[in-house]
């Protein structure tokens, strides 16, 4: 859930296995928002907030923890009110003993073992996402790489190669290979005379011998060449063990028309280039460190149910969610609201007209994910694949394993699918927590049949019926960002909104960070001057 | 130096920034030898020694270790007679407060703050390096990600850019939309009517534009496609920071003739492909779990002089190094002799001609690394690099980032240099350590200014002056390996060798082991046998 234009993802579910269309989807979606790096360069401080002023801050997700560490340290007083019993929103992670209940009624206790857990919703930080990674480094989160390309792991087509996986290797050596066949082959039929000087096609052809292991005719035939690309049928090995062998080539014709190679493109997406982390632990390692920061700030199970606002102040009213609380109220000069849109749009929030259709123009995301347990960790034992992701055209999209405890020999939990987006995600939200675990079970166990022998337990989250959210995140339409995002970016009054959906990086933890950032600026430097006209 | 072919690092010290033979080397190359997996499939187990047989194994580096610890597994007297005053050979790591003296007799002292290392031997594990991961999970070995590839650290030809870095991204991205579109413009043209039927054009137009980030049109462009793969010039923010903005392409001519699509192929060889591995805290973290396994079998300090065998038995004379010993003897039924042939080329040895000829005919790569140490870590704080290797043409050939402690706000160790092979590694190695240092700093401060305001202290070790290996691993010929390698693998009378020279996968730590078990197995056969006759 923590990606700008979603494009992968959304590729990925909608693509693979189709015939016709992508192109004109992919160019839909470059065009609906940029999967940029952080315009943070460093060092973030405010300083001398004007005397006595006070901020309420709504949400202890990520944006609103920042905003309150920020506002704090620069001199404002601070409260949050949090509508969970503890902090950190979407920055979730589920462990043995947890107990999650969701919108519906439907409870499930996570009964992982000691050591174990999931991320339900964002579970990497890319490298250029810099303003979470120095929160990282100043809060002592430990990183380990998230490992977003495994040569290893499988892809996998419903519609191609008769359903048998293939491993990422042979996908990106054998349509690389002959990519630079084809285009060898035309480079020497001069087709190319015109675009390409006589030069630059020596380097051309030699370039792709090297690039793609062809042969000194610039054919990509099983060799050496391509087999030390794509892996060996034999493998090489010691004193007079057996020889080793080449691979044979993934005919290209199948190749193209499996639509495999959408996979490759996946990795070389900014977003998800190396070096890319998590955090060491489980993403809420995050969320517990800046709540460590604003300790005695926040008043949790508070539900936020009304924003008032005039001109001397922001009143907020909220349930006590405990059942001992009832209705209550929270005063302050200046307000916050990180709340997700999702539910924003369901609270009577005094603002003007411009800010209150934007907080209606945007739908929120569908996605479900699915945790599962097994007795041991057969895809490291039998596979050989230690940490990174498998893609399938089955609705749960893909499989991620552990990127830690590489090689351990107790139990294992995998990511069993992300469900993102679409029919599919919504489909696995309207199922029963325990219906998707089953269906995560079915369809994985086209890529690792060991699934039925080793499953242990699992839980679901479906974004829809996360009570604190409503959804996954803010789906911008490009129209919409063209319409509402400078009015949803504006102080309004008093108040002042800030979150992934207040961001150009929709669904990214570094986008809730960026947007608090921005707007606590823009709210300090229109106190500061305020006070100063007053 | 753990490297099967030394495709990648051969020829990014012989190609880069040379404007011509590099299919030539390239095809000389892969003919040498397999760059290949592990043949290894699994479980390893040997029983049933004769009764009272013994086995003397020369060398406690990886091979010798593996020997000693199967063969006692199985019920053989065993001992191990090792140089130095510790175990594993070329599984090395530096540290603060290690003192190394070289051939020569110049002596360094690691001056590297606790918990900071340097391997100067091998520094990576390929996933399908089966053998020693197995080994590493059976010993308890952590293991963490080595990152070969990161899409942020640094390509430099001092002949292309102005000598200006270019980001790996950068040239991935644009290698292969320059490829794209040329490939598209020849598709459309016709050019490739006869080998691409027309469906398969249209999946290959479709395919190369969502692969590259080509426009509608199959262009590589300056757009938000291209900017998705090679990054942006302005990034994405939150709230109303600045407009995201694309970034501009490297010339097609400029990067052809650069030479610096030749770094792509690195981590796209087998080899090299992910997960790839080191093990947490140093590679002799592997060296000192195998010790443990075998501990009280190995005599430390034990300069073998004379290899002696008759129908009865083996006899090996040794010095003791301590200066306390002088010279000894020990006898076994068998012998496993693990000694680099750089050394056993040395000694008296009773072996047949056609072993004692094969002893001979395999010269030993020079190589050199350099660790550096620096004040802060710079190339994470200013250059935004986390682990991974950047690559130059400059003889250092790379520097390579700690793949640990990411974001740790202490002092830090670089791979200053892998200067690999030719006449660089001779140059290097015969500097003295301190001018490899002094080298390594001005040709790294091209790619990072930095290190001249950060440099701390450096070690630098040149591998022919290695006192146990005199040499890197053992440099096999094509013609070499034809007429001597199969003599090198027999049981000579009552000795046979084992180590990475005896392997497929020379320079590897995995060559080492499973030569090994090659080795032992074939020999508890021979000598399970000649009970039986007896």
């Amino acid at each position: 859930m923590e990606q700008s234009t979603g494009l992968s993802r959304r590729t990925l579910l909608a693509w693979i296995g189709k015939t016709a269309g992508a192109a004109a989807m992919y160019q839909a979606m470059t065009a609906l928002s940029f999967a940029g790096e952080s315009s943070y360069k460093g060092h973030f401080e405010l300083s001398a907030a004007p005397a006595g002023a006070s901020v309420l801050v709504l949400g202890a997700g990520l944006a609103g923890m920042t905003a309150a560490y920020e506002l704090r340290k620069a001199g404002y007083k601070v409260k949050v009110l949090e509508y969970n019993a503890k902090a950190g929103g979407r920055c979730w992670t589920l462990r043995g003993g947890d107990r999650y209940t969701e919108l519906g009624g439907a409870s499930q206790d996570c009964r992982f073992d000691q050591g174990l857990y999931f991320n339900p919703g964002p579970w990497r930080i890319p490298y250029h996402h810099h303003a979470i990674l120095d929160y990282c480094g100043k809060f002592g989160v430990r990183l380990e790489p998230f490992i977003q390309v495994n040569h290893n792991a499988l892809l996998h087509s419903s519609r191609a190669f008769n359903g048998q996986p293939k491993r990422y290797r042979e996908v990106q050596a054998d349509y690389q290979g002959h990519i630079a066949e084809l285009l060898s082959k035309s480079v020497k039929q001069g087709a190319l005379d015109q675009p390409v000087s006589a030069e630059d096609r020596e380097k051309l052809l030699e370039s792709l011998r090297v690039w793609a292991g062809l042969d000194d005719s610039n054919n990509y035939i099983k060799s050496i060449g391509s087999s030390m690309r794509r892996g060996f049928a034999v493998d090489a090995g010691g004193g007079l063990m057996p020889e080793a062998a080449t691979s044979d080539l993934l005919d290209r014709q199948a190749l193209l028309q499996s639509g495999l190679w959408l996979y490759l493109m996946v990795g070389q997406l900014h977003e998800f280039q190396t070096s890319i982390f998590q955090p060491v632990g489980g993403m809420d390692m995050i969320a517990q460190a800046f709540a460590k920061q604003i300790d005695g700030l926040v008043r949790y199970n508070a539900k936020v149910t009304r924003i008032q606002q005039n001109d001397s102040g922001v009143t907020v009213t909220y349930e006590d969610t405990t059942g001992s609380g009832g209705t209550r109220q929270e005063k302050a000069d200046w307000c916050v609201c990180t709340l997700p849109l999702s539910i924003l749009s369901q609270l009577q929030v005094d603002v003007g007209a411009p800010m209150q259709n934007a907080i209606r123009a945007v739908p929120y995301g569908a996605s479900a994910k699915i945790g599962l347990q097994f007795k041991r960790r057969f895809w490291e034992q039998d596979e050989r694949i230690y940490g990174g992701i498998s893609y399938t055209d089955a609705p749960i999209g893909q499989i991620g394993y552990p990127n830690c405890d590489y090689g351990s020999s107790g139990k294992g939990v995998l990511l069993g699918g992300y469900v993102w987006q679409g029919k599919d995600a919504f489909e696995f939200t309207a199922m029963s927590p325990e219906m998707r675990v089953k269906k995560a079970l079915e369809q994985g166990s086209q890529l690792h049949p060991q699934y039925r022998e080793e499953f242990d337990n699992g839980i679901a989250v479906g974004w829809h019926r996360v009570p604190w959210t409503h959804g996954c995140y803010g789906v911008w339409s490009d129209e919409a960002r063209k319409a509402h995002y400078h009015n949803l970016c504006q102080i309004d009054g008093r108040l002042i909104l800030a979150g992934e959906h207040v961001s150009h990086l929709p669904a990214w933890q570094e986008g809730a960070i960026l947007s608090a950032q921005d707007a606590i600026s823009r709210l300090h430097r229109h106190a500061v001057a305020r006070q100063t006209a007053a």
